[in-house]
């Protein structure tokens, strides 16, 4: 990879409440999380637009979002389109703006992602997430959910992990979300209201999967050299990089590392010129509280069989060494998939300038992470921020 | 618009045949695209690909197909979304990807676009095209076709077009349709047939639009430093570029230019460096025979209210002039959504190479332009290609 890119600061950052947001469907979604933003930071033009949404055809029979919010915007002559995938959606759209700024095609770019799922039911919802499995899994009954309770049964015998473990995840989540007051849930829960809740997958809880949600989120991309004029505390996109793994689960030769995950990261540290030692926040994808565990080991943040040990230890709680998902994560926050991406960037650029509230990390933070993964870790974008000032 | 990008080339190109392919979904079309692409030139890895298709979700309830197409391909560790713009999704794509490898992020990278669409009853796709026309104009009961329709009044009243002149159009991409063995359309047609022909929206009939068919393309992208490794015959990819127009057609102060096709043509000759003369051949965006003129004339290829003069007098014939969508156009090759815009690039690396057999252009042709357009020109991307050897 190429070095020779400008540098690409985030000088403003918007987001929706997340949940159910009675009556207002994707655009107005976008449309608020991009107002927040364009009202944070007053800006002439906007060169390009990339929105991420996973299938605003399948849920409300809406084509190009992207060309719809560009004329809400009121863009002209601006470079815009829609990037797609799957959960992982806003990562990759936060790479596509990136580039645009990066190569010197474009300014300034601003991302929106976002997801209108509430308005359908369960089922339908169900049949949705379904169209991302593989055909071959599909036929044999597998759903992602169900997956992750596979996961967490896996790593439960493989490293004894006790069963409360993974409550301890949700009970920080839950406390991050309580603190958060765009978060879907935020309701702080207790370890026995965790071990009390109904067995959806066993293993796995209905507290231990993401709820369905509506929500959008913005950023906005500038060329650092120019980002100053604007904001005395740019957030630097130091590094982003993808990565994939196979789409059929059972071709993995070791179900407990990701690959997309682990790769994308370490891909994104080398551009960077980083070490993994010197994050200090990071928000990834809690689909199901088994996988923030994996992957934490996945990114080589703990070893391999020791993450939950960490976690019932509250090093990764908002006040712990390492804080992970303190905006709720997918699990409290919620997960409108097409915002997801986006929305980790906003928590990150609220964590770096300080701007968290209650939440706000103890620990100084120069350096934070956010993972965006698609499907079932078959692909995932690792984002890389820094501190402008 | 920075310039320090390394050149791209176009080392591989595949297409299925366009048109009513029963049994066959948008994850086969994609699959046979792409075979054909590495059959012909065969590489060892690929680092990226991007798809287009506006709405698998909708058509067959796919989620992630890139993700589905990664998997399928075996690619692994590779930089992987999708790109939507609905009709434009092809040259959007193109641009993601052109990007990735011009700033160094790949050395290689595979577009792949596509859509399934004819299995569904025409008014379910008369419902579906709906989704991409403003909640504002599909509540006055305006829809794609129509405003073609109102456009070709205005040009006839306007430049005094006899209506027989959009005849021409037709005829003339029949003719290239019939030579296209891969085109949906394979039969030439007479003006009289073409004047015979139902009136759909008057003044337009049947034989002006774009039918509905099913159909993907697949170009390979690589570093044109090691292009030359895998082919004697890369085809550059020299600029693109994107623009918008407002998504309210009404709000326009001019309906007879498409600011988008204009502006993103006129940036993409500044960034390539060359000047409209250079152009030798031209794939463009017919959904209906009117937009072929309109569009010529934004790009300035023609006086304004003079392009039609132009088509009566078989200059944009493939053995004219200008040879203007010679594989057919949308009007006789077909317009399976996402696959449109690669499927232009796909038409001009055979003519660049010569290998477009009985409907290759008679000029001699150093550079060529492709232009895939979104919803009614709210959104272009002008792609400049020339020969590298």
């Amino acid at each position: 990879m190429s070095r020779k890119l400008d540098d690409v600061a985030i000088i403003s950052y918007g987001m929706t409440k997340f949940g159910k947001r009675e009556g207002k469907g994707l655009i107005d979604l976008y449309s608020e999380a991009a107002e927040e933003a364009l009202q944070r930071v007053k800006v002439d033009t906007i060169d390009a637009l990339v929105t991420a949404a996973m299938s605003p055809g399948r849920y409300e029979n809406i084509m190009g979002p992207a060309n719809i919010m560009a004329g809400l915007l009121g863009l002209y002559d601006a470079t815009v389109f829609r990037v797609e995938n799957t959960s992982g959606s806003g990562g990759a759209a936060i790479y596509a703006g990136w580039l645009m700024v990066a190569s010197g095609q474009v300014n300034s770019a601003l991302i929106i992602g976002g997801e209108k799922m509430t308005h359908l039911p369960t089922e339908e919802n169900a049949a949705i997430i379904a169209g991302l499995v593989h055909e071959y899994e599909k036929k044999h009954g597998v759903t992602l959910p169900s997956y992750a309770a596979m996961l967490a049964r896996l790593y439960m015998e493989k490293y004894s992990m006790p069963r409360e473990a993974l409550g301890y995840v949700a009970v920080k989540n839950h406390l991050h979300g309580s603190m958060n007051p765009k978060a879907h849930f935020q309701k702080a829960i207790t370890l026995e209201e965790y071990m009390n809740s109904k067995v959806v997958n066993d293993p796995l809880k209905v507290m231990d999967y993401t709820p369905v949600s509506d929500g959008a989120a913005a950023i906005l991309l500038m060329r650092k050299e120019i980002a100053y004029s604007y904001t005395n505390k740019p957030i630097i996109i130091r590094a982003v990089a993808g990565s994939t793994d196979t789409h059929i689960v059972h071709e993995r030769e070791d179900l407990l590392i990701l690959n997309s995950v682990k790769n994308s990261f370490e891909k994104a540290l080398r551009f960077g010129g980083i070490s993994r030692d010197q994050i200090g926040l990071i928000e990834l994808h809690d689909m199901a509280t088994i996988l923030e565990l994996v992957e934490l080991e996945s990114m080589g943040f703990y070893p391999r069989g020791k993450s939950w040990i960490a976690a019932m230890e509250f090093e990764t709680r908002y006040d712990g060494e390492l804080p992970v998902n303190t905006s709720g994560g997918l699990k409290a926050k919620g997960h409108p998939i097409g915002a997801t991406g986006v929305a980790q960037a906003y928590e990150v650029s609220l964590q770096l300038r300080g701007e968290a509230g209650s939440r706000q990390a103890k620990r100084e933070i120069d350096y934070a992470l956010s993972m965006s993964m698609g499907g079932f870790g078959n692909n995932a974008f690792s984002i890389i921020y820094e501190k402008g000032w």
